[in-house]
């Protein structure tokens, strides 16, 4: 504790990153990290539910607290077509862009122009659905303009990811790689209270609208430590470049005390189990790619664990996302803008469960400024 | 406990709203909730500050730690003075905004466009001061499409307050309404870890750029439990319409359970230091709604304190600055942007304050969804 503040009351511990600190009651998902498990709304482990459902179906999931039934799922199939074209504003925002700007400013642009209103309105599920819907359109649209391409508009026929890659490239994809990018989509749609899922959890505690919210996690998404970290263990990978580079780029890289990208979580104590199911799709998903990383991963782990065998240290989804991304066909710049239309079901679903009790979430500080009303008002200095 | 939840791992207590809890150390700011007082940056009294600086002196002060000489000063003014201008992405993606939209919305896609790069950069004080320095040209042109006016270009020989009356109305302000509208951007200026500013660090802990901070620290400013509120405050005013009716506009919204808006706070557990300056200056910046306010007061007070003797009813910062705010020739509606254009050098402050020990704000949660693992995945719904 700060002496300074002793005066001012009496101050509770500080806890640095919240680490550990309950900040919210959820039924969305669970990341039991002491066991290595991922669970979802209702109570579905990860590993039993990613093999056998869509993009879309999860999503009803993580809104509903239930799978859907058919016609359920055509009903959301449908409204999310419809929702799939940028409106004025988002269209007008887009290309006031300059087409050079990093994607992911372009999506926390264009999703606050999409979503902007006349008057403050409480989040709905509708608007879960259209702000999810209309991710893809944004990330194709900043990715084609980047490289100085028309934009292409939308299918209604497509589901979710095939519509994404249809608009990235303007041809039919092919089903294997619509399978990876959708497996991605389900395994990173939630994960308990990240950062970035929190920021949007604060926000909406205002009373504040569902486009604020996104806005703001889009916001957090984007930092190295949160979805930019996908980025960074395909940039060591490419820097490592093959199986047999592996050792001694490692090894220099420890030697320079440099952080191995996509190692170690907050909350799992042990292998992350969405990077074993995408660690199996990589092999098929990104063959060469799969190699180097395996190496890579085979001799971070002996590496960290020889440096550190107190710590914890598993591989984490980042660094196999990266690989089944890469085989997925997503430039590896997309990567961020790709959580981000995974994790916006999770975000919207974690605003919405929250309305229920809607409190602010307005933390204390700690003052470890001088001590209050001593020093003069330096008018002299003026 | 939730007794769902005992079987996955021990689970510290839950605390809604983060109340209590120490979220950060911090030297920008201190809400002394036990003794009324809010201490700014360099430890002083906001009641000793307010009467002396100016906004651009209180924005260096919080940013530096330090009130400016005046070289500082003009080199401050420069600096903002250049960056009051809209670029291409900002004024692009204000004009694709339809007139009638809320400026809260127009606020949060136009920083967050006119702050899109190409690269992710880190936080610095350049971005601050540009960001800080383009809020009023955004808020007035908001303002003035709304209106079906043209759009007024910034003046560089203005102070920043000045400024933003001058784009709003195209004509040079009065003194003393510059004046109120300054005196109000100072007191706003920065608040401990209210939850925008919170907001604004949970995104910065990621790694995350400033414009992500401050376009999801408008999203949080905007909801009614946060800037919303002086708003609501001066709606209420509107709707007791005069002393006289005080009393039983009063009685009536009690006894149908109304929350009475300008009351109560999270932190202050006396009379809000800011409410109480501003209180005086009300008198003269607005002396109808001044006597309504007097007396709505005095009656809400009382009437509070019966229904709940327990409870630390003070009078709130956003009840006198809806007078104040209305003196200056403020428009209610946009009451929330000016909280913000005010605000925006509290979030910038703390975002660098942070950058000092960055980890990611990622608190946990607590399950309280069914038991994982044993429902069977509904296949046959379908």
């Amino acid at each position: 504790m700060n002496l300074a503040s002793v005066h001012l009351h009496v101050v509770p511990e500080f806890s640095p990153g919240l680490e550990g600190v309950v900040a919210a009651q959820t039924a969305v998902s669970e990341v039991d990290g002491a066991n290595g498990r991922l669970i979802y709304r209702g109570g579905y482990l990860i590993e039993d539910l990613a093999p056998v459902v869509s993009y879309e179906e999860v999503a009803y999931l993580l809104w509903h607290g239930d799978l859907p039934d058919k016609a359920e799922l055509d009903a959301l199939h449908m409204l999310m077509a419809a929702a799939r074209a940028l409106n004025k504003a988002g269209r007008g925002a887009l290309m006031a862009t300059d087409p050079a700007t990093d994607p992911m400013d372009v999506l926390r642009t264009v999703v606050s122009a999409q979503g902007a209103c006349k008057t403050l309105v409480k989040p709905t599920l509708d608007q879960a659905i259209a702000l999810t819907a209309v991710f893809p359109t944004i990330v194709a649209a900043a990715h084609r303009r980047r490289l100085g391409h028309e934009i292409v508009d939308p299918r209604d026929d497509l589901s979710h990811a095939a519509n994404l890659l249809w608009m990235m490239e303007g041809k039919e994809p092919e089903v294997g790689r619509v399978h990876w990018l959708e497996s991605y989509l389900v395994l990173l749609a939630d994960h308990g209270l990240n950062a970035s899922t929190f920021a949007a959890r604060v926000i909406a505690s205002t009373g504040s609208d569902l486009t604020s919210s996104v806005v703001g996690a889009i916001g957090a998404l984007k930092g190295p430590a949160h979805g930019g970290a996908t980025l960074a263990a395909r940039t060591m990978l490419d820097k490592i470049g093959s199986a047999e580079n592996a050792e001694k780029w490692l090894r220099e890289a420890h030697a320079r005390h440099e952080r191995f990208a996509g190692f170690g979580h907050r909350v799992y104590r042990t292998y992350d189990p969405r990077a074993k199911i995408l660690r199996e799709m990589a092999v098929k998903a990104s063959p060469e790619l799969h190699r180097t990383a395996a190496r890579t991963e085979e001799l971070a782990l002996q590496i960290l664990h020889e440096a550190h065998p107190e710590r914890p240290n598993a591989t984490n989804v980042d660094f196999w996302a990266s690989v089944v991304l890469t085989g997925a066909g997503i430039p590896k710049d997309l990567f961020t803008c790709i959580f981000a239309t995974s994790r916006v079901v999770g975000w919207t679903a974690h605003v919405l469960e929250s309305l229920g009790d809607l409190r602010i979430i307005r933390p204390a500080s700690q003052w470890i400024g001088p001590e209050p009303g001593k020093k003069p008002l330096a008018r002299a200095k003026r």
